[in-house]
């Protein structure tokens, strides 16, 4: 009977929690989307500064901005943590058409490829090879490839519900296509943008060369997916068509910058950090607003959210915009090069970089007890749509915080459009919607919440 | 023994089935997306053809399209069904000012709402009453009201997640609110968009006078959520402003229209039938692209990807593209009344019509055996990220045929930029995504596939 009436006391303790738990998310959630600042902030961020690329007057002026509106919450701590970034600047103007016959020429959009070389100051014409990834170089060898420019066109897979899949299985090209493809000599290459839409953007995105000698690179730029349908077609019609493009890009030397940082100093166990942060560079093509103003602006109001709710969180709660994601992840190679000098303690990272869209789920990269734990916290976000939590990647900046105890994750919009804007002009304010992008801060806070509260002890 | 044998392959059969159905689906999601048809034939109906509101050329053009299109298909069965249908016509221009001193005006963007009366030719002016809903006509009384313009002014609430439910709290303003108010003498009623976006289009929707004499009618029209938020602190600074309106529309003699109806006869059990539709008539401001240029092409689509999934159903499937959802809903109900005579045994009917974005489940009309059926199916769904199966409604057009025995159903797309478009302006085809349009149309393929495979028996 005893036993009973303590199981009895147990269950409902239980239930009173989850009473709790269910109200104070419910709080955060209405805060989020009739009080929320992210959009506010995700304004100005666009719409007043624009795109900020590594070391540009933007991205300094996105640091001074942040900070400033951190400091207005009023949290226990706000503070920028020095970091040296690489500064690569597109040039303008980019050009390119393609020749049919001599002198009948189509105009094509291009970008250069972020870490890309310029070309020659008159461009690059050639004789165009299409290929459909790295592996065709080998078959094609120097006889084929030698003197042209190589055309990468291997297109996104429309089949893989998550377009981060698709993404993956097509990015090397773009990574990579370059510098493997002056091996066999070839002069330049042209890359399909990753994108599952057919339209007229081309998308930039990082390349590197590696170590190959500075006199032996060739220049790589993104031809929208329109124009890369148009160019394969016009190929099969013509082997003999011509590209030409030109661009005027530049690395200069490194130059200081700033991860910009706020607290709220946790009550009981200070020591124990929880990081949530997105990253504040972006390309220069669009305004950077899902890639990832959004994570940035989310980020920021996790802790405003938390306060409003009147949570005073156990652990110490940071939130970090970390600089230079996109050409170096020098920002979150920084931030956990210093938190492991000063011996700090992380316990949880969560990051969005993914768009402001509407939050499907979290991903974790975590132990499989810790994924169990979180994962029994799962109906608290179906009332807010909110149902796939899964094993798997966290986020690029949080990533070189990973070790035996710590908790990654991400932040899981739909992943439907996202390609349609990353890292091309049309990554633009009016194209994030408020509500999505309450929604997302508003699980992220919870998640936040749930994890300061239970832990994983 | 023998029985524990039997209960084996009783289980392998089910894991055998189980195989069968998720590689069906993953066949039709397969080609959803990568061979659909629906964003081609939604290209045509809103770029083509455009707004599509019941009695117009356009709808007429519509019913052409999509009955060719039918007719290309191949399908066993392709026919118009008659319907008499309301015919209102907007009449432009439409105009109205506030003015907060004699002669100082702003302009304000507004639409007449379906179903008005035109203002006289000079248009009202008057002084205006703010409320916050019907209930606030009788507080005020006659004293108050007679002779002014009443301004409904009661935003949908931004803390429901389903943006559905916030619509449902709100819209009696827009559809009694003129035949309330003229009870108390109001000469017209201006109503706050349905939307839960701040910005300048002013959406339209059904209104209706009920049995109220011609002669006593007043007319309505809404007001952009931004012109709502100007007028209401307007009038707070000064509760003397008036307001102008003049709009020109008119009710014209019911006109023929049509269903516009397709069908793959069953190879086994013929005599049930499924049907699968959305509504081919829209409002008239923007294209109808979402509501329900979507729903139209999704269905049509649904028995394409049977067919070419290499499924064979044994029910009767029947595609409908209702006329006049928006108003009058004559067509869903011609289409359950001739079913009705001719005795047809209707098993399930699905409906889209709740825009093109991302699918996020169904929603189900039918008894709880019949439900619990149904989502044992869900696990087959999730790898789409398709979670929620929810009793509730199903569509406007399917529910005439609500009786014991049929499942009625209601595709449920992410619903949070719903309104922002809805019966609006920006109702239009460049805010539909081509693979989240797709998602749904294979959504409810796979739906359509389970039921008739399995039945409710």
């Amino acid at each position: 009977m005893r036993r009973i009436l303590v199981l009895c006391l147990f269950i409902s303790g239980l239930a009173l929690a989850q009473t709790e738990d269910e109200k104070r998310i419910r709080s955060i959630f209405d805060t989020a989307l009739t009080d929320g600042m992210a959009y506010d902030w995700l304004n100005h961020l666009s719409n007043q500064i624009g795109g900020r690329l590594s070391g540009s007057v933007q991205a300094e002026m996105a640091v001074d901005y942040t900070k400033a509106q951190l400091d207005e919450l009023g949290l226990d701590k706000v503070y920028l943590q020095p970091v040296m970034v690489p500064k690569w600047v597109r040039g303008v103007p980019e050009f390119a058409y393609m020749e049919t016959s001599p002198g009948v020429t189509t105009n094509m959009n291009i970008c250069a490829l972020g870490g890309s070389i310029a070309t020659p100051a008159v461009g690059i014409k050639a004789n165009v090879v299409e290929v459909k990834g790295i592996e065709d170089l080998a078959t094609l060898g120097e006889e084929k490839l030698s003197g042209k420019i190589v055309f990468f066109n291997r297109p996104m897979d429309a089949e893989l519900i998550n377009t981060f899949e698709a993404y993956s299985g097509c990015v090397d090209q773009r990574a990579v296509g370059a510098s493997e493809a002056s091996k066999y000599g070839a002069v330049g290459v042209i890359v399909r943008s990753m994108n599952l839409r057919l339209d007229d953007y081309p998308h930039t995105g990082n390349m590197r060369y590696g170590d190959e000698p500075i006199n032996e690179r060739i220049p790589a730029a993104a031809i929208s997916t329109n124009g890369a349908e148009l160019l394969s077609t016009t190929l099969q019609l013509n082997p003999d068509t011509k590209f030409y493009f030109k661009q005027n890009c530049k690395q200069f030397d490194d130059v200081k910058s700033f991860n910009v940082i706020g607290q709220i100093t946790g009550s009981t166990r200070p020591e124990e950090i929880m990081v949530v942060g997105g990253h504040l560079d972006s390309w220069d093509l669009g305004d950077g607003s899902h890639d990832d103003g959004a994570g940035c602006v989310q980020s920021m109001d996790v802790l405003r959210l938390l306060r409003k709710s009147g949570y005073t969180p156990q652990r110490t709660i940071r939130v970090v915009l970390f600089m230079n994601e996109e050409n170096g992840l020098r920002g979150g190679t920084e931030y956990a090069k210093v938190a492991m000098e000063k011996k700090e303690k992380h316990v949880f990272a969560l990051e969005s970089d993914s768009g402001g869209f509407t939050p499907r789920g979290f991903s974790f990269d975590c132990s499989d007890a810790d994924f169990e734990k979180i994962t029994s916290w799962k109906p608290l976000f179906e009332p807010y749509m909110i149902h796939s939590f899964t094993k798997g990647g966290s986020g690029a900046d949080i990533g070189p915080l990973k070790k035996d105890g710590i908790v990654l994750s991400g932040l899981r919009p739909d992943s439907q459009r996202y390609f349609d804007h990353h890292h091309a002009a049309n990554d633009t304010f009016e194209h994030v919607n408020k509500r999505e992008l309450e929604l997302g801060a508003g699980a992220m806070a919870s998640l936040v919440y749930l994890f300061d509260k239970y832990g994983m002890e």
